[in-house]
């Protein structure tokens, strides 16, 4: 294949052409930090979308499913708060959603029904429409270019989230042509795939036909933002939305055998799997980022299957929490995984340490595991010994931060 | 239905008559206190077993599926000892579980293939072989019929558990026969079902045809052990055992339409369901035991899945640890279950407050929602609105303690 990604240092929404955005608070957050972002496009754009598999979808998610598919090709941006989700609020919340749309279609200039929404926070409470308002205003006179100003929009979009997630990267074809790709994220709890368990942003000047831009981000979500799990909770709001301006000079990506297209793909999954280790790093409370991979699996289904096991295992991530290589934890989620497995024949690494061969302990060195589990980065692999399919998912480990963040959320 | 359930206060495994038990210190706890336990039939036992589906099954379970099928009225007793759960410990693990098995029938003077054993504790590590000798021996001369003999061998099977769950009842036919059922139970983390999630050793005196002892544990561990789960890890060692030595004078149990089965099903229920709300009220650092209904379901499977989805959720149990009456997080739970339901028709009441009615806010009174979640005691109900069955499942909250109990647990 004959493409380059080239990572954008520094990179935010905004490090792609066409795109302004701005965040700003507006009364959401106790604390006064910014709490509303706009990511507004020059020209109309080629959306795709994919949305939370969870039956109480939040007002937002609801607005923006039927925008989506009502208005493909004329899509403008989104407005996005966080403090208040607009979650389980009925008729009232839907009202409020489809309004908020409306307030930053007018407020940006941009035609009807071209703008999204998507709302984070506390489940169950009803968005206080004059503070939005008053915000969505704001952020539309704040609107920039610059890449300080998606550096803002990111910061607007945190909840429990300690720091931003934003990356860019240009993509070069080898027919000098080329694009910018560039996405923000949040999400920090309630993160457990299916879908994207948080709301993700991503802009990018490629001309793409509709249909391969939404099989492109479904592709790259279920290679990314659906291998993280944070605590197995499925949010409510979880959307990820792509935007594509086509004001990048090349050839429309009109075919999935194209090479650009495949290009496309490849950077929309580089740059989704960065804003995924990323959420997986900043998990409510977490200590340490592990990695985990079962490999040696029937097919991919089963080793994700078995990983997303010992990744959600309260037991595991506090042991790794207090440096314990408990390693009979993580035998004993991937036998309770619901994949079928011959004991006999599992084996099983913390980091280069290996601590199972067929089913047996094998010679554990304590002070190296330690040493090991002393790492920011934690690698855990588990071989099934029975097949040539892999899975790697990202999580974080259980602590008492996770515990306080969670106990006092909403008060 | 003719017969009636009577609890005996303070009653242990050996309120059965025909049995003795005994718990000693073997040395496995570094605590000193007793961790190895007998319990022993004067005369020969129908035996029933209920198993963990967790491929890695614990050396004992393995021995314990053998002898079961090999020996299914011809049991004596069992041998437990906690502190090592002799699981992921390969052939020499096996080997130790039978010899484990011959000391003790050795020790008490039973059958060759009568004991059953049971091991909890660190997964991945050996029996220490001679403590586990020298406690069996101790045990068998300790062997007590008193009720004080019960529950020693009660204390001795607790790992992280805080207390003892033990339970007795008589059952009295109308027909002026009846017998006695007693239980032990131990499990603190670790705790999700399929099965038992635990290790329970149950006694009667009733002669029953193995085939209903079976199906009458299969059945009452379904209602009871199976709705129970503290922190979704199904653990390698789970196992239930009744043992019924028919010493009770009564005829013999052998059809299911008899009304003895009929009232030997029900009381075994009545037994285990109390030792399942034991165990989630002393579930790994828990200051609330919770109780979770799901009502107006299509099926009691479907129940069951949207109760277990919210029992397991992580920000659940942290917002009830937190007092907090966080209720769109139980929606949310309740959303990512997997069941199919209508948003709009779903309420929800937490104690005998409404908080949502037909898939919106209703009226949160925030000082009663305090109130209610000051109590030892909390109680779920989720209405589905769309069918007739429920089912009902215990846990506990999830609160700094258990990861601190978690976090250092082998070391």
């Amino acid at each position: 294949m004959a493409w380059t990604l080239e990572t954008i240092t520094e990179g935010s929404i905004t490090s792609v052409p066409g795109f302004k955005a701005a965040g700003v608070p507006c009364g959401l957050k106790k604390s006064g930090a910014p709490d509303l972002a706009l990511v507004v496009s020059l020209s109309p754009c080629v959306a795709a979308a994919v949305f939370t598999t969870n039956l109480f979808k939040a007002a937002p998610v609801l607005y923006d499913q039927e925008l989506v598919a009502k208005n493909p090709v004329g899509l403008r941006g989104v407005a996005i708060n966080a403090g208040v989700a607009n979650a389980c609020t009925g008729t009232q919340g839907e009202q409020n959603a489809a309004q908020m749309a409306a307030l930053a279609g007018q407020a940006t200039g941009c035609e009807a029904d071209s703008m999204m929404v998507m709302s984070t926070g506390v489940i169950g409470q009803q968005l206080p429409m004059d503070k939005i308002a008053a915000g969505v205003q704001a952020a539309a006179a704040a609107l920039g270019a610059d890449v300080a100003a998606g550096h803002e929009a990111a910061r607007a979009i945190m909840t429990t989230d300690t720091r931003p997630k934003e990356h860019a990267l240009h993509v070069r074809l080898d027919n000098g042509t080329g694009f910018t790709l560039a996405g923000m994220a949040k999400g920090s709890g309630m993160i457990h795939p299916n879908m994207a368990t948080l709301l993700c942003t991503l802009t990018c000047d490629a001309p793409v036909a509709p249909v391969l831009a939404q099989a492109a981000l479904r592709e790259a979500v279920d290679a990314s933002l659906n291998m993280v799990t944070i605590d197995g909770d499925t949010s409510t709001n979880d959307t990820a939305l792509l935007l594509c301006n086509g004001m990048a000079s090349m050839s429309l990506i009109e075919e999935a055998s194209q090479e650009a297209y495949m290009a496309f793909r490849a950077g929309l999954t580089t740059l989704l799997v960065e804003l995924a280790k990323d959420i997986a790093r900043d998990g409510e409370g977490a200590t340490r980022f592990i990695e985990i991979t079962v490999q040696g699996a029937r097919s991919r289904e089963e080793a994700k299957q078995a990983a997303m096991s010992v990744a959600t295992s309260s037991l595991v991530k506090t042991a790794i929490y207090g440096r314990d290589a408990n390693w009979g934890r993580i035998l004993c989620a991937v036998g309770y995984s619901g994949i079928t497995l011959d004991a006999t024949k599992v084996s099983l690494w913390l980091g280069d340490l290996q601590l199972v061969r067929a089913g047996e302990p094998y010679d554990l060195d304590e002070t190296r595991a330690s040493e090991i589990l002393e790492q920011s980065d934690i690698t855990i692999v588990v071989d099934l010994g029975h097949g040539e399919s892999a899975a790697t998912v990202w999580t974080s480990d259980l602590s008492h931060d996770y515990v306080s963040i969670n106990a006092h959320y909403r008060t």
